[in-house]
This record gives C-alpha cells, structure tokens and sequence, in this order.
C-alpha cells in the first residue's frame, strides 16, 4: 500500500499524519514543490509585522520531524508534472537537479492549494511590488522593509491577508493605502457591516479607495508611484497584492479530474475526486455550505486541515466523511475583531430566503467591568426560523460568539433556541443575558411577536419612495437635538405612553433610540396600544448613522 | 389584571420587564425585604477587591427607574409575611413603618431568591465575621476592611463567592486561608479537576485546607483566632462565611406551595407551582438537568434572569417555556479561569451512565501567540456517543469553549459531531484544529476506533491490585529520568517502531507522554502492530502528577 500526498502544506501533511495513525505498514511520501512544510500560512503577516520574530516559529516542522515522529516521506523541491491515472503513476520532476522521473501510488491525494490571483497591472513585476503567499515571500517582504525603511505603502485587495497586511504594516510605522474593487472592503461581508470596518481602519489613519483598481505601478526598477482607475496617483514605497486566491487545480485538470462550479476540484464527502483512488482536499478542493447544501469554495487553514484528516483517513479504508463548512471566518484588525459564519444577508436573498435581519449592538460584559460594544448582525430565515448568519464586529469577546452561532447553525438552531442556552455568566466574561441570546430575542420578536424590525437600507428606500411614516426617535431631548433621522419627531420613551393620541393609528410608524432597546420598549407601548404597523429599527441610530458614507 | 411579584433583584424585575414589554394595560407591582433592587450579586466580591469602585456601578437601577421604564411599582423594605392563595391575597409587613397591610393578586410570582446557609460554628456572631449576601453585606465587609486594615482574613466555603472572594481579598493584600469541608475545592468539580484549582491556589499564597470545617471563632467582640475541627488554630483578622446557599422557600412552604426534591420551589416549565397563578422564579425555584432531565438545584444569576423572564411571559399568557439548564458556570481565579457544562465524571457515574472520560491539554492559540495552555476534562456516553459534560482550566479562551460545548450538549452533540463543527480559526485565537475539536477526536478514538483511554485514577487502582501492566514512556529519555510513573520503562516515541519486540503482545500496556498525543501515538503504532490491550493515560504525565496530592 503506497500513498502518495501532492503538497505539504496543511492538508497534505494533516492527511500524511493521520493516514499514519491508521495504518502503520502503509508507505507514505508527500512531494511538495516549495522548500518548506507545513507552515502556518495565516500567521505569515504576523512575521512581516514583528509580532512573530522568527520564520522558524512558523515553520516549526521539517521533513526530518515527519520521518522520525510518522515514518512519512517528504521531498521538498518536488513538482508533480503528471498524473497518470490509468497507470497510477506521477511524474515528478526534482527542482533542484532538474531531473525527472516516475513514481507509482496506490492511493493519490492531491493537496495543492491556492494560489494568489494576480491582477493584470501594469509595472507589477516592480521590484518592490510583493505577494504573500508562502514563507519565502514573507521573508523577502520583510527583507525590503528592514533594509529600505518604507514609509508608504499599499494594499491591493480587502481579504483575509491584504486587511491582516494593513494592521502590520501600520505596525510599522507605515503609511498604507487599500486599495479595493468592490464598493466594500472584505467581500463577504454585507455592505453595512463592512462600513464598520470602513471606520476602523479610517480611525487608525489607513487610506481606504473603494470601487478603484491600480492600473499602472510606474517607476523604474522600484515603483514610487500607483496610478488609480479613477486616475488619481498614489505615492509609495512599495505594493503589496492580495487580491484573493484561487484554487491551484492545473494537475488536477490536465489529468482529467473534474472540476466543481466554483473552479476547485469536485469531491465527494468521502474527498474522492471522479477518478477512482485519487483524493482531494485543502484549498485546492471544492467545500459545500453547511446551510444551503450547495458547493462553494472558502481557502481557509481551518478546512484544509479537516479535509486533509478525511482524506487521510479514507485512503486508508475508513470512514471519517465531510459534513461541510459555514465559510466561519475571523480576523484581527487593529484592536477589533470581525468575525463571519453561515449566510450574509446578500447571499440569503440570492438564494431566495425570505429573511429576518438584526443589528444586535451590546457590550460583551456588565459595564463594571469594561465591557465593549460589539455589533452582531444575524440572519434568519423567515418561514423555518433558523438561524442562517452571522457577522460580528467588536473589541472583545467576538471570537466566542461567532463560534457559538456556528456551533448552533450547524446543529440547526432556530432563533427562538438562542435565548433558552444556558451560557457561562460571570462579570468577567459575559452579561447575565449572553448577545447571543439578545440575537435570538430580537429574532425572536420580529418572527413570532410581531415586534417587526426594519433595516436602515429598507427605511431609507421607503423614504426616497415617499411613503408616510411616522418616525418617532425616542430618545431624549439632547440626543434627538444633536442628531436625528430626517423627518423623525421626538417623543421620549419616557413620555411615549402619556403622548400616543397625536399619532396616526393607521400610518406606518418607525421607532428607534440609541441601538434599539429602548426603541424597542416604544415599540412595544405602542403595540399594547392598539398600533399595527409599528417597526423598530435595527441597530438604532448608532446603525443608522454608521451605514451612511463615512 | 394585577401581577404581583415577590423579591426584585435579578428574576422579579426581569418578570415584571418581560411582563410589560407583553402588557401595557396590567397593574405590576413588586415587593422587596432588601433597600436595593436589580443589582449585580455576581459583581460583589469584586466591589470587596476594589475592581469595582462603587457601589452605585452594581445597583445601575432604582425604583423611579423601574416607574418610568416599565411602569411598574416597586416597594422596597417592604416584607410579604402571608400568600392567601384562596382569596389571592398577600399579607405584607413595611420593613420602616412596621404597617402590616393586605394587597391582592390576579397573578403572583415568588422571586425570593436564595439566603445563604449559615454554619453551627461557636463565635460566628462577632463583629468581624461576614456573609456576602447583598450590596449591604458588600459595603459592611468593604467598610470593615477599609477601617481596619486586616492583614488576616479565613473564607469559609469554596463556591463561587468564596474563591471570588479570596482572589479579591488577596488583590487587597491580605493573606487568605480557605477552609473547605469537602475533599476538594468547588464541590461541583471532579477531585482531579478541582486538584488543578488548588494548585492555582497554593501557588497564589493562599493556604488551603480541605476536609476542614471551623469549629469556633474565639475572641472577644471580634474574633482573632479560628479553631478547626482538626484542632488546628488559626489566627486571623476577619472571617468571611461562604458556605452556599439554599432557596429562600419559607413563604412559599407556609402557603402550601409544593416544594421540590432539591429543596426549592416545584415548577412546570411554565415556572408554575401547583397553585393556579403562583409562579416561582430565579434561585427560589426547582431547575432541572438538560442531559438528565431530573430536577436540580443550580441558583445562579443567568439562570434567575431566564426563568424570570419566561415567569412574566407566562404570567401575561404568553408561551414561552423553559428548557432546563446544564449548570453551566464559570469563575475566574487569579489569572486563570475555571467553566463547566453539564454533567462530571461522578454525577454521569452516579447517573448509572457508562462513560469514556478523557483529559485534552491543549494551547488555546498557536505557541508563535502565546497561546496558553487549557485542560478540558470531558465525559461522554459510551453508548450513545453523546457528549454529557465538560470541565475546563486555563488562562485564556476557556469561556469560549465552555460556551461551546453547551451550545454543542444542549442541541444533543456525539463527541463524533466536535470535529466537524466549522469553528473560527485566526492565529490570534485559536488553533487549527480547536481545542473542542481535539476533545471530540480524542473521545472518538476512544469510543469508535480502539484507541481507549485510561485515567490517572484507574491505572492507579489497577496499579495497587498488582495487575500486570506494561507502562510505557513515550518521551525522551531525558523527561522520563526526570520523573515517571512508577513502573513505567522508556520507549521513546522515535525509536518505538524499531523496538516492539521485547513488549508481551498480551500483557495490558498503557502509553503516555506529556500531555496525550505523542501517548496517542506510541499506542497507534502498538495496535497498528497487532496489540490488543493497549491504553493511553488521559492527559498524559503532567494530569497524573497533577492529580496527585500537592
């Protein structure tokens, strides 16, 4: 029994290890054409910032380590030319020599990542112009920073990397600019989360040009400066692309291994590709949504590593299967985190939900004790009452939620379940009532008690549309004077319920306070009074206000 | 329609909010003994310790709040001495006047909480001997400390309040003594989990004394000296009792509501007693087990705020029903923090389950984030796969899988489903694989896939029955000269393969390195080989020798 593993990064080593755990007798080698394994990509940004002081810390395994702890078989500096499946034989070719030959397998797993996209700009072959996409680009980034002292640069592309890039950079001491396509920075998100994000990276003195492109890196060896679609220019020190990353699936094509809808390699839950006893997974494998059923392609460590393990484990003959994955996503930027899992509101209508949305804004512990507002905005759907997203933005406490709606997404929650979870409450990390629950509420109200929400997009498209509404902003006096949504009246929670009768029973009426609670608590007077077509807000002015154009 | 509710600190309130929020148009109105409402009982011992500044921050809600809020009547230092549930009246006694006056109901909720029990100890009545029940309680303890400077301070009890207590007496730099009746700190914990939290103590300054209890506080007015039943003599400047507390159930006993099997007041899961329109509440109340189904008695802030809330939602007609709890709990001591969810290795024994029990000690982020390490005590039905609880200490991220693992119990999670769940991963916080997700694994292992488990406990009893075992030590030679397990011989991971030769292919052999995995592995290349007993010690050398008396 012979396996052989087409890339050592993180699914080709998870399979490589686990296979071993199976099945001792087994011969496993892994070829990979970098010069190093099983790194930590997701922390390559980290080493350009200083945060991580050496490559060694991520890069703690050598092909040395595999033969010792797992008898697994590394050559690194090794391309997979060919798959000869009929034969079951690959032809390698050594980078180093140059020589080719020919190896056999029993059972092949194809683990061959992602790789960068490269967008068609002029001058992008500059000498300072960077991607990061392995440990050896991390380093020559990191070698032209210490040794040119740049004092501006910037950032092409709003992902995982390119965003983790600018929190580095500034680090630094660098001035950066992002540069981003899309009208929003971090394509999954919705577009009024991602003003969040807008404002962070605003309040921390970055550049942010949506809905613009670099056409052209000018300068000779070095480029000093970047000319924008809109035809602005940039001055700079240096460029970095991160414009995403597609699957690596050359091989895999030219050997006649089918390709899924989202251009990665088709598998099945067992991660058998259409040609029998030859395996795919990591980033370079096609995923399936948790939520929709359908396929989608989400390059993320976390998966690589599952999917590496399930294809290791059913190369040798058992049956761990892939359930799926949520997208569920997380990142730092600056002293925030943002955090993704399951469907945003954009994807849940184009697969034809009719949704309940939330803006769920609440500290992450009792004020004693510090605690700092984090936004959730949730996702339902409205017919089943599950539960479909969650997009997170805060200080603190962030990366439990999101792991806590995944946990329920993927067992099928329904927002009326969120309230009744009995959570860990101490001052020190959690409110009585954990946001968690506060999100299942709100759904909840909206979906059952009709305690109806309306989004600030939706608002703001019925009032260009000229519809009567009653706006009634109800918080205090000084609070309504500094700011207010246009057209709203003022009528303070606490003297809603002595001053009903001026309002119109049959109009349509929004209420809305800070972030919503308390325009919760009008909402509600108003409907024990015999009103019908009362809304709250979602989010409250705080939302309102963030998602217009900052 | 008049609702009336006994007792405002966290249920009654959030009974009577909910109850408005339903229903504009009823009377409520809610009696409390206590001058203070609503406040914060978990934020206490951190108002003792000075991380909370003032009172004012715990009790952020009055009387005339509750009045313009919610429209609801608050009478405090007003005491309900009678329930006449055949004329649906109260019998109510004012604390400052002494006036005894009649008041009627159409609905009554009793939310009279819990009242903390008070050990026989000779001397308990001295002037500087405390009970931490209330904000006036807080500011006596605060005062007495400010005043007199102890350099000396006994906690009696190990719960919650105590061990918050001893953290925040000792930020004031005061030696503590903890003296504890039961064997272990924090009854709820298993011995070998709660050895951990001693070891946290000892290594904080603070003495520690187990199976202990005070016999008499000898002195004049003030006590200076604790006796203990060992006849040991402590000296000492203040005594603080923290002995648990019990359902405060004395009115609701007079009124012939039935009480439960745990002491406190019987409820439906619409917090109904056996009286028609009497409900109970918050730490009164009868709670019961989510993986049991039995009835149980957990009083805890979370909790009182959920049935609270589902008692004023019952009380207006309203549906929602409550679904019982895990116990889940956490505390934070020192710099580390202590969670549980569901069922201990004791309970589920004496539940009659057939349990696989492991001890996953896992970094909750990579080694390049400092990530701290975390052991997560989890136990499973062996039959049915079902995870029934888990325990967990460590400095960081331990609230994050706590809240997990109950999201994952409470929707009926098999250790098979941990592995699978699409958790967030970002160097900044997490690994890979998350820690749950190892817990799942390393339980299926055992459960599905022969790589079984044993725990420190049982190789130790099979050990002093003189049966036959192999103990293998997987680590380096260097590790094992420094300490190992009695018996055990040296066979590093590395050169195991090479080396099975002379083991007894029937004797039982159990596997261990430092922590588990290494272990895990030694035992996969032993019953890859063809060994048919093969063990791994649960948590490795470092959870024995924790586990050992220290």
């Amino acid at each position: 029994m012979k396996i052989v593993i087409i890339g050592a990064v993180a699914a080709g080593t998870s399979a490589a290890a686990k296979a071993r755990r199976n099945n001792e007798d087994a011969q496993i080698k892994i070829y990979e054409m970098d010069s190093d394994i099983s790194y930590s990509a997701c922390g390559l940004p980290y080493f350009v910032g200083g945060k991580i002081e050496t490559l060694e810390e991520l890069v703690p395994r050598n092909p040395a380590f595999f033969k010792s702890k797992y008898n697994v078989d590394i050559l690194t500096s090794h391309q997979v030319l060919n798959i000869n499946s009929n034969d079951k034989k690959i032809e390698v070719k050594n980078l180093l020599t140059s020589e080719v030959f020919t190896d056999s397998y029993d059972k092949l797993i194809i683990s061959t990542g992602a790789k960068p996209i490269t967008p068609q700009i002029q001058g992008i072959d500059k000498k300072n112009v960077f991607m990061l996409r392995n440990v050896r680009s991390a380093d020559l980034i990191k070698t032209y920073i210490n040794k040119q002292n740049p004092q501006k640069a910037i950032v092409i592309g709003s992902g995982f990397i390119g965003l983790e890039l600018v929190e580095n950079l500034k680090a630094l001491g660098i001035e950066v600019a992002v540069v981003e396509m899309e009208d929003h920075l971090m394509r999954p998100l919705d577009c009024d989360v991602s003003m969040y994000l807008k404002d962070i990276l605003l309040k921390n003195g970055v550049e942010v040009y949506l809905n613009e492109m670099v056409t052209e890196l000018a300068g000779d060896e070095y480029t000093n400066k970047a000319v924008l679609k809109s035809g602005a220019v940039l001055d700079t020190d240096m460029v970095v692309v991160a414009a995403g990353v597609g699957p690596n699936v050359e091989l895999a094509k030219k050997a006649g291994i089918e390709i899924g809808t989202t251009g990665a390699i088709k598998v099945n839950n067992r991660m058998e590709t259409n040609i029998k006893d030859i395996y795919a997974c990591g980033d370079c494998a096609e995923s399936f949504s948790i939520v929709t059923g359908k396929p989608c392609y989400r390059p993320l460590g976390s998966t690589a590593n599952k999917t590496g393990r399930i294809a290791g484990d059913q190369a040798t003959g058992e049956n761990l299967e892939f359930r799926g994955i949520l997208g569920t996503s997380i990142f730092k930027i600056f002293d925030y985190t943002v955090a993704q899992a399951g469907l945003s509101e954009r994807e849940a209508v184009n697969e034809g939900y009719g949704i309940s949305v939330c803006h769920n804004i609440k500290p992450d512990k009792p004020e004693y004790f510090h605690g700092e507002e984090m936004l959730i905005k949730a996702v339902a759907d409205k017919d089943s009452g599950k539960l479909l997203g969650v997009q997170i933005i805060g200080k603190s406490g962030v990366d439990k939620r999101v792991d806590v709606f995944a946990t329920a997404i993927t067992f099928g929650a329904k927002v009326q379940d969120l309230f009744h979870l009995d959570l860990a409450y101490a001052p020190p990390f959690s409110t009585t009532k954990d946001p968690v629950m506060y999100t299942g509420m709100i759904l909840t109200n909206d979906l059952e008690r009709g305690r109806k929400l309306i989004t600030s997009d939706e608002l703001d498209y019925r009032i260009e549309n000229n519809e009567s509404i009653t706006i009634i902003d109800a918080r205090a006096a000084k609070q309504y004077e500094q700011s207010h949504v246009e057209g709203a009246v003022n009528l303070p929670h606490e003297i809603l319920r002595e001053n009903t009768d001026s309002i119109d029973k049959d109009n349509m009426i929004v209420t809305y306070c800070n972030k919503g609670v308390t325009g919760n608590a009008a909402q509600n007077i108003l409907i024990n009074k015999g009103f019908n077509k009362v809304y709250n807000l979602s989010g409250g002015h705080k939302n309102y206000f963030k998602t217009k154009d900052i």
